[in-house]
């Protein structure tokens, strides 16, 4: 997939469209495609500490269809809860979204406080409370500092339209080196619309933060299935090949909202304009995603791994998984190091049918193992790993399915992050 | 379980009978307790590298009865397949080891690599090559230098007797940072016997080298039936509950030889002294997993996981498996940080039942979550983290089963150890 980081380094990722209406990366401008209809605005609540935004609004002008997936955790924070409630109403029109406090693991008061966050966002946007929509992200089993936010969800109101997805993207971010947007553009029958999104990361449940949320917004006219069903093969393939360290937040939470103000002919199922706009959904997403494992606690490179030829595709997935949450694995990416024992023995362990005799692996295109054996070009493949993207192949030669994941290394910076996360 | 380590800081460990027949630890002596019958012998065959120890023979005057235990992992190395298939016998009288070299990954050559040294040492010591045992670890994916250990049998077999135990612990190491005894001695019905054991782990797999070896050796008279069960048990308890990095290795190999030279009665399942046997056992493994631990690439502590009260063993094994597996709670016993948010996710993703708001939280003896709530008691739990060996024990409040893990936290170290170790 094709994207471009071009703002401060790896800030921003976005898609236009070009004279001729071929997708193509939006360069010239500074100005991030924004789907019509959508109003942000971020306050600094001093939530974990003062100096910083670290309150958001997301407010779309006319009603919009939901889409949402949550954490499998069973241990789920307040806000996640409510969510997965109201998100059964297919329905919404703005998300109340703060960092610092996972607002997880705070028994009855957390439950109170995610509600209470979203009863003052409705009081002040006239809108039904079930429209509103409360995430949190941040230290595990504090409570929320109520009255610190509670006094800005006024000021949130009124602001809305002062500030960009972008500033969306910075107030969301914990332990995040860099803000994550996304930004698409595309014709649509005859009319021009816009996916965007935004997404916060860095180690899976980074320290005690609680970690992974993404809000994607677009004006494209689209049924509830139609938008449900491209929303979830979307994150299936992005969000959800994904591992930084093979821990899972109580937070974890993408939304999407879609407004239809682009005003196009209603896409369903059985438009022509699906595909397209499931391709454009699942490219956005998918750059969201590269850039959360880019953006790993101390990671050095980011690493795509393929498992191919296997019997089943759960055997591809769980094989890819296994190699990218081996500790041994992820520090010889570190090191460089195409230590293919270390890659094959994950597989051995993972519980996938594999045949070591068969099994080809490659890193980038050097083959390294052939047959279950070594090819003596550690060399040239040690080389190949001196990239800030590398990917790993293996080839089973048994079946037909494959799967791939997205990783990146192991160092000692991560370990220095997390060991000293909370002193 | 009570259990020393006297020589060198970390070398060895024992146990001994006092004048009343008790078990204590033989403090008093220098010489490791070794039981009657068995020989050692190594030698120095620059499988990696010159200038140590890397090939060591373990030999019984009468063949011994033999229980086996081996890696799960489907990638295995050669020796271990030839040892799956002698160990169906129940019967051995010579284990020949080396280190620096896994024989792991190394298709027909290394099959014919392993079947050899076998064959060599056979002819060596007049014995069936069925009664030889090999074990190999150390780097995966190269040949054997067949030509240097071929060269070192004859001087093995002709200098049995030269070496001790602790010279055995010394050359099966790989990245090892001391070798690994146990000795106990025990009165069983009117004889001393003695049970003795010697392994090898660092890195569950290190680098690529394929790790856990241990190698137990008693003089008990014992029938077949009742060693492999106690043998089981033992290994079940103790090596089977050990973690430093999730991964498991190819090699992973437990061997226990018992040749009778105790000459006390007979002990089978049915003898009071089979649960005299079984524990004495079970404690010298115990002890030797524990050494493991202890000595994890770059581990700073012993942590022991309890899950209790847990509906069943298995959801016990696996919550507690979770906890012990999980990077930002090993980074946070690491950082001294009493992080109950990371150990109640790892929890809840970890698939087992339980319910946040009954679980309880302690870090030895210090209660940090009460009902999935913070008890405000962070500062005494970080203050009972600086030590070398903490507890961490879950309390689900839902069953009776429960479980125990040993593992160790995560370093930068453990990083530098890995990344770098084929550089």
């Amino acid at each position: 997939m094709d994207f471009r980081e071009t703002i401060a380094g790896l800030v921003r990722v976005w898609y236009g469209i070009d004279a001729l209406g071929r997708d193509e990366p939006n360069m010239g401008s500074r100005d991030l495609a924004t789907p019509k209809g959508f109003l942000f605005s971020t306050a600094g609540a001093a939530i974990k500490k003062p100096g910083r935004r670290d309150l958001a609004l997301i407010y779309s002008e006319k009603e919009a269809l939901m889409s949402g997936m949550f954490t499998t955790n069973k241990v789920k924070a307040a806000p996640v809860r409510l969510d997965m409630k109201r998100i059964a109403s297919g329905k919404g029109q703005a998300i109340i979204v703060n960092s610092g406090n996972a607002n997880a693991c705070t028994g009855r008061q957390g439950e109170e406080d995610a509600l209470a966050m979203t009863k003052l966002v409705a009081a002040a946007l006239r809108l039904k409370e079930k429209s509103v929509y409360v995430c949190s992200t941040g230290v595990i089993g504090q409570p929320l500092p109520m009255k610190r936010i509670a006094s800005k969800i006024d000021g949130l109101a009124k602001s809305l339209g002062a500030s960009t997805l972008d500033d969306v993207a910075a107030a969301i971010m914990t332990t995040d080196s860099f803000p994550k947007v996304v930004s698409r553009v595309m014709k649509i029958g005859k009319r021009k619309g816009t996916i965007a999104g935004v997404c916060k990361g860095a180690g899976m449940i980074c320290p005690n933060m609680a970690t992974m949320l993404s809000f994607l917004i677009t004006d494209i006219n689209i049924s509830g299935r139609a938008l449900d069903r491209a929303f979830r093969d979307a994150v299936q393939g992005s969000f959800n090949r994904v591992t930084v360290d093979g821990d899972m937040s109580t937070n974890d939470t993408i939304l999407m909202m879609a407004n239809g103000l682009a005003e196009n002919d209603l896409v369903d199922e059985r438009s022509r304009s699906f595909s397209l706009f499931s391709k454009g959904l699942s490219d956005v997403a998918g750059a969201l995603s590269r850039l959360i494992v880019k953006d790993g606690e101390g990671a050095t490179k980011l690493v795509e791994i393929t498992v191919k030829n296997a019997v089943t595709k759960a055997d591809a997935e769980k094989g890819a998984y296994a190699i990218a949450n081996s500790l041994l694995v992820k520090t010889a990416l570190y090191g460089n190091d195409a230590n293919w024992g270390r890659i094959i023995a994950a597989l051995g362990y993972s519980g996938i049918t594999m045949r070591e005799e068969r099994t080809d692996i490659y890193v980038g295109r050097v083959k390294i193992t052939n047959k279950g054996l070594s090819t003596g070009s550690d060399r040239e493949a040690g080389a190949a790993l001196r990239s800030k993207e590398v990917s790993l192949t293996v080839d089973l030669h048994l079946g037909t399915a494959f799967a791939k994941v997205l990783t990146c290394d192991l160092t000692e910076e991560y370990v220095r992050i997390n060991a000293g996360y909370r002193s």
